[in-house]
C-alpha cells in the first residue's frame, strides 16, 4: 500500500523548485499520488505555514505523508525531521515549528526521527535546496512503505521546535488581534476564533481600528450578509475570525498585511 | 469506469483553496484523475470564467466532470447545481451563469439537479467555501460513477442563470468592442469573432481607439506577421479577435483591462 | 510501457494555456503521468528556459518526455521538433535553442525529427497556440510509445538552433558576470560556476558593482554563513554562482534583473 503525498511549501510557482521536487518524487515513487496543497505559503513565514497546515489537515487523506517546506534556516543548524502522528499520518520537513501545530491537531507525535540516514538523500547534497535533496526523496520512500525508523536517529517529540499563534489582547471594550493570513481575495484571517468574539461580546456592529484609522464593520455569517463594499467580520471556513469586504478586498480597504494589529471595539 | 475531473476556478495559487479541494477529491475518489485547467480565472468575474469554460470545452476529455467555481455569491441565495450535457459531460458549480455557455456549446443540458442532498457534502458546512464542502465532494462522487439523480432535486435547465458576452456595437466605419480576457502575455481578447471583422470590412490597416488614444494596427494572421512592437489584431487560438503586440504586451501598450471598450475603425 | 511527461513552459498560471495542454494530453494518453516542472519560465526568454531545462534535467525521470515551450516565434518560420538524447529521453518543443543545452547535457541528440506529420496534430491548427495543437498531442503520443520516426521528417541534430549562456568577462581584479535567472526569493543566478570564482581568486570578502553602486559581499557556502541582510555569493543548488541576501532579496537590494551586469572584485 502506498500513501499519498500532500505537498506544502513557500516555493512559489515562478521557479522550478516545486516541479523538481515532484520529479524527484516520481523517480523514487512513480505510482504515488502527489497532491499539491499550496506552494504559495508566504515566503519564509513559518507561522503562516504552520497555521495553513493545521487548518487544512482534517481535509487531507488518511495515512497521507505531509511534506512541508518553509525553511529559512536551510543549511544552518535546524534539523530535518519526520514524525508519525496518533492519526497515522507521516510528516516530513524542517524542525522549525512548521509541522507541530498540525501534528498536535492530529493527536500528537507518537514517533519522531531526525533525517540522518543520508543513503536516502540525493547526492551531492546542496546547501540550499533540502526540499529536493532530503525532504522529497525521504517523503517518497515513506510513501512507498519504508518504515519511519529507517530514516534516521530517534528524536524526542517533546524537544521539537514549536511556534504558536500569538494570543489576542483583551480590553474592557474588545480585543486587539493580529492579522495572520491574507488570502487572494483580500480576506484577512485574525488570531481569533468564534469563542473569542463571543467572550468579548463582539456581535452586530463593531469598530475596527488599524493603521490609525477607524472603520465600521458588522459581525455576520457571510459576505452576503452585508452590502457590497461593506466590511464584515465573519468566521471563515477554517473557524478563524476574518475581516472581509463584500465584493472587495479587506486587505486593500483597511491597508492590512500579515503581522499587523487590528483593534476590535464594541459600539455603544 | 471513472470520469476525469477538469477543475476551473478563480481561487488563485497563493492560498490552499485549490489544494484543499484536490485533497477532498482524493479522499473520496483516490483513483480519479484531476486536471487543473486553470485557477487563475479573474476574481469574481463570472463572465470571464464562462468564456474560458466555453473556449476550452472542446479540448476537455469526453465524459469529463467539469468542476467550475467562480462564486461571488457563495453563502447567498444562488443554488449549487449539477448538469449533464448532450455531449455526456457533467458540470458542477454555482447557478450564476458560469456553466451555461459551455453546457450549451456541448449540446445543451439534458438533465439538471440542484445540489440538495447534503449527505454528499462535508459537514459542518461552511458559509464561505462551498468549493471544498459541496462542489468538490459532489464532483468526486460523480467522477466515481454516482448517478446525477442522487445529488439532489430536479431542476429546470431552462430556468438556470445565464450570462452572455455583450454584443459589439456596429458603426458606419467599424465596431466598438469590449475587452473580455487579458492573458499573461498581454494579449487582449475582444467580444468579436472572425466573421464580425469580415462583416465590418476590418482588414489590413485599421485604427484602434481606446482611453482617448488612437493606435495604428494591422489585421493579420499571427504575431510574426508584424514587426516587433507593432500592434496586430488576430484571430486567436479560440476564434476570438484579439489585440496583440509582437514581442510585447498589448494590454500594457494600449492601457487595456478586461471590461474596457475598444473602437476599431477602417482606415481610408 | 509509457513514459512520464515533464512539462516546462512560460505559459504562466493565470490563463488556461497549461491546463488546456494537460487536457489534450489526457485525451490522448489518459494513463500517462504529467509532471509540471514549471510554467513560470520568464516570458519569451529562450535563454532562461534553456538554462532551467539544463539545470533540472538530472532530476527528471529516466526515459521521460521533456515537453518544453518558450516560443516567441510561434506562427513564424521556426520548426517544431522532437529529439532523442543519448540518455534515452525524448524532447519536444520549438527549434529555437530552448532544448539543446539539456539535450547536450543528456549525452547529445542521437535522432532528430521535424514535426511534419500533421495527422498527429489537432485540427484546425491555430497560428498562435502550437503548445496545444502540436507539441502536447505529439508528446502524448510519444509518451504512449509511438516511435520518434513517426512524428515527421528526419532533421540533422547539428543543424538545430543553439543558444548559449554568454561567457563572463575576465579582469585583472575579478569578473564581469550577467544575471541569468532571478528566483522568487530574489536570489540572482549568474553565468558563473564554482571554478570561475576559484580561477579569479574570488573568495571571502568581495565587492559587487552593479547599476553604478558598490556592495560588500562574502563568498560563502550558504545563506546561514552571513548575518541577516548581508549579501552572500554562494554556489546554488544547480552549481551556479548566485547572489543572495540572508533573509532578504538580493534582486531587491541590488536592483538586479535578468540580463543585468554584475562586476565582482577582489578586496585588497
Amino acid at each position: 500500500m502506498t500513501r499519498p503525498i500532500c505537498f506544502f511549501s513557500d516555493y512559489g510557482y515562478t521557479d522550478d523548485f516545486v516541479g523538481t521536487c515532484r520529479a524527484v518524487i516520481a523517480r523514487v515513487a512513480p505510482d504515488v499520488r502527489v497532491i499539491d496543497v499550496t506552494h504559495g505559503l508566504p515566503e519564509r513565514d513559518v507561522l503562516a505555514g504552520a497555521v495553513v497546515l493545521r487548518n487544512t489537515l482534517p481535509y487531507m487523506p488518511d495515512k497521507a505523508v505531509i511534506l512541508a517546506v518553509v525553511d529559512p534556516g536551510v543549511g544552518g543548524p535546524r534539523r530535518p525531521v519526520a514524525l508519525r502522528s496518533a492519526g497515522d499520518r507521516l510528516f516530513v520537513g524542517p524542525d522549525n515549528g512548521l509541522l507541530m501545530q498540525a501534528v498536535d491537531a492530529d493527536g500528537g507525535a507518537v514517533e519522531a526521527r531526525a533525517l540522518t540516514n543520508d543513503e536516502l538523500w540525493l547526492s551531492p547534497l546542496s546547501a540550499t535546496f533540502h526540499g529536493r535533496d532530503i525532504f522529497a526523496p525521504v517523503a517518497a520512500r515513506l510513501a512507498t512503505g519504508l518504515t519511519l525508523e529507517t530514516v534516521g536517529a530517534v528524536a524526542d517529540p517533546e524537544a521539537l521546535d514549536r511556534i504558536d499563534v500569538p494570543e489576542p489582547q483583551r480590553h474592557r471594550d474588545g480585543l486587539t488581534a493580529i492579522a495572520v493570513l491574507v488570502d487572494r481575495f483580500g480576506n484577512v484571517a485574525l488570531n481569533l476564533r468564534a469563542r473569542d468574539l463571543e467572550k468579548a461580546k463582539l456581535t452586530g456592529a463593531v469598530e475596527l481600528v488599524t493603521g490609525g484609522e477607524r472603520y465600521l464593520a458588522r459581525v455576520a455569517r457571510t459576505f452576503a450578509s452585508v452590502r457590497p463594499s461593506d466590511i464584515v467580520v465573519l468566521i471563515d471556513s477554517y473557524g478563524q475570525a476574518s475581516v472581509a469586504v463584500n465584493a472587495g478586498s479587506a486587505a486593500g480597504v483597511l491597508g492590512l498585511d500579515a503581522g499587523d494589529e487590528v483593534r476590535l471595539r464594541r459600539r455603544s
